[in-house]
């Protein structure tokens, strides 16, 4: 893949990715609005990877700065900070594949839900912000907890939505390289309204069963 | 349970329903808002029982006639329908617990996708129109095919949600009756937003993949 840059890299769900995208070699640069927060991040994401054996570089700038030569960005951010963020930097993700993992998530009578989102998801409004770029949305229903406990493996699918079918394949092969994940392909990004709406339903059921869940999609071939 | 009563239960996902509940011993009645329409549908799904060695009596009646000496009414008519067909049968269902297999779901660019619901879902707005009943949403994300495929067995979970601790047990139990499901408590009705999200999913991932999918929950204890 090259190099991954991480917007919102700091964040739990950012960080979880970025430690399992780097113990698979993929190089990595945490980003965030304030360099300093980048840096400290990824100063404690490396003391975590070597904990695991792991030296893949990961190193901590600017969101605009970890930007340069990223061959992939991965936007992390809360739902709320997204339309103040990525249209400046529009531009600088023009071209690029960028893997949208945000959940627009809000909070009503002690249970999570989607908020609406006027685009139809976090997804496709990235999209609609990114007109010059590939919005893939995938790894949306992964914890931050599971993501983040490094000394064990990860279960469950990824499913992969993209208005562009090689840009899925793309992400695709990524997911499947992190031991313990399947990537289903599910088609266009208006089918990310469903993975933002399994996070939300993920989530309350951990908090009522003290788990830590994921889906798996029966029937599939492979 | 005793006595299911299934108002469109002519259609695809009603008529499978019913026949994995006749499978494991209960009463079905099959509703139509056209008695001939439902003593069809009965006759032929009473054939397709003997052919598998179950002789659990099904029959059909006039939608308000199947509710009669009911203990469980399962709502499977199409969402466009459920305005007309259920403020009229509020009565008849108070005190009952219903059971909302319905899904929402409008076709848009070649994908299925959940149509916005002022209620938030179909299972909310069916709560709104039976306040005086006990709203249980379960078995959305289920394929009428695999439903009706009754030579072979279901796989899978049954997430349940209802305002109604009580009465998802109930429903719970029942889903769990049939072999290869597993129920998982979702809490609030809340949460069948996202159960119709899945069901639009699925019916996506089926199609491109040419498969019929369901889904399972990793990571809960049992």
């Amino acid at each position: 893949m090259g190099r991954i840059a991480i917007l919102g890299g700091t964040g739990p769900e950012g960080l979880g990715l970025g430690l399992r995208f780097a113990m698979i070699g993929e190089e990595i640069v945490i980003g965030s609005r304030q360099a300093p927060r980048a840096v400290d991040a990824a100063r404690r994401a490396q003391e975590r990877l070597r904990a695991v054996n792991c030296t893949t570089p990961i190193r901590g700038e600017e969101n605009r700065v970890a930007l340069r030569d990223a061959d992939l960005a991965v936007i992390a951010t809360p739902f709320a900070g997204v339309r103040e963020l990525l249209p400046p930097l529009a531009g600088a993700l023009a071209g690029m594949v960028v893997l949208d993992v945000v959940n627009p998530l809000i909070r009503v009578d002690k249970q999570i839900t989607v908020e609406r989102v006027p685009e139809g998801s976090a997804g496709e409004a990235i999209q609609s912000m990114l007109p010059s770029s590939v919005v893939v949305s995938a790894f949306k229903t992964e914890s931050a907890e599971s993501l983040n406990a490094i000394d064990r493996p990860v279960a469950g699918d990824i499913v992969v939505c993209s208005d562009h079918a090689e840009a899925r394949s793309r992400i695709a092969a990524l997911a499947e390289r992190i031991p313990g994940y399947r990537a289903v392909d599910a088609g266009p990004l208006i089918n990310t309204r469903s993975l933002e709406a399994i996070t939300a339903l993920l989530l309350n059921i951990n908090r009522r069963h003290h788990a830590v869940t994921s889906i798996q999609i029966l029937g599939l071939a492979k």
